[in-house]
């Protein structure tokens, strides 16, 4: 069922996934869909827990190669932007689900899982980046610069599309290069 | 009227920010306070107005003192970061407003112009900054890093007010000094 939420999310953005157009996309009747969503928030949910699973998965096959060149960390935290339209889709979800979280309480359990899967993120990069330039890095708060930088990328993409993906990519390698 | 908006904001957050409590908090009708703002989303934009012009008030009085140290910078740049409990009324606004402008286009045009005002502080800062240390920096790139920096710190802030100040002001005077 959140495979349907995803696909129309895909197709038609946020705004499009209502829980009759799901229940269309997933051939059943809106009635039953309410048994799985009762509200437009938990249709969210499940889209977001989708988004983070698909996430997750992108990066698994990466992080176990155990690689530390720089290169290599910039190449996992690119698979957090919005850089082609699967990606911009799931940042959309993301931004749309951040923003239920806020007045919704509800919601702010599996908001803080995901904060906290893509903080672990980058702790791991800020940890290899230290680790192949002998240099000691302060964990915390570089993890904590990295992973606002990222987000606040994520949140600059979705307000313009067009031509930001440059600046992303650009903005990134500048960053790792200065830790 | 947005002085009501506002107030009701500040006091119950955007989820108590409804048309009927607005009405009541500036003395009118419902029905006429639908003159003003015949939607939830133009009750909302107004917010963000009101928002947009607290924060240029603030910072005009800091630019207008034309200091070029780095602490100057920092204070100004703090003045956009969820600090007390204002500010973070402030970006709770910020977000709830930037995630509906996602979805409809008629706020667009609003998100770009508060985007844009950002985006020029985070130019002074980093002009400011290169002008005090006498050293080039990227002034394109190292504005938008710096902005997304502080808009992802707002994000964050939002998803844990508890415990982000410190980080926050941290991570701030930790990026600044990178430049």
């Amino acid at each position: 069922m959140a495979g349907a939420v995803w696909r129309v999310i895909r197709r038609d953005g946020v705004e499009g996934a209502s829980v009759r157009a799901v229940a269309r996309e997933a051939g059943c009747s809106t009635g039953s869909l309410r048994h799985y969503f009762p509200t437009q928030s938990e249709l969210l949910a499940a889209a977001m827990r989708a988004v983070a699973e698909r996430i997750d998965a992108r990066l698994g096959d990466f992080r176990a190669t155990r690689d530390s060149a720089a290169g290599h960390v910039e190449q996992v935290l690119q698979e957090l932007l919005p850089l082609d339209a699967e990606r911009r889709a799931e940042n959309e979800v993301w931004l749309a689900f951040s923003a239920r979280a806020l007045v919704e309480p509800e919601l702010r359990a599996l908001r803080r899982e995901v904060h906290h899967a893509l903080r672990a993120v980058c702790d791991w990069a800020v940890e290899t980046i230290a680790a192949a330039r002998s240099q000691p890095l302060d964990q915390a708060l570089e993890s904590a610069r990295l992973h606002a930088l990222v987000d606040g990328l994520a949140v600059h993409a979705a307000l313009a599309p067009e031509g930001e993906r440059r600046i992303m990519t650009g903005v990134l390698a500048r960053h790792l290069d200065s830790l």
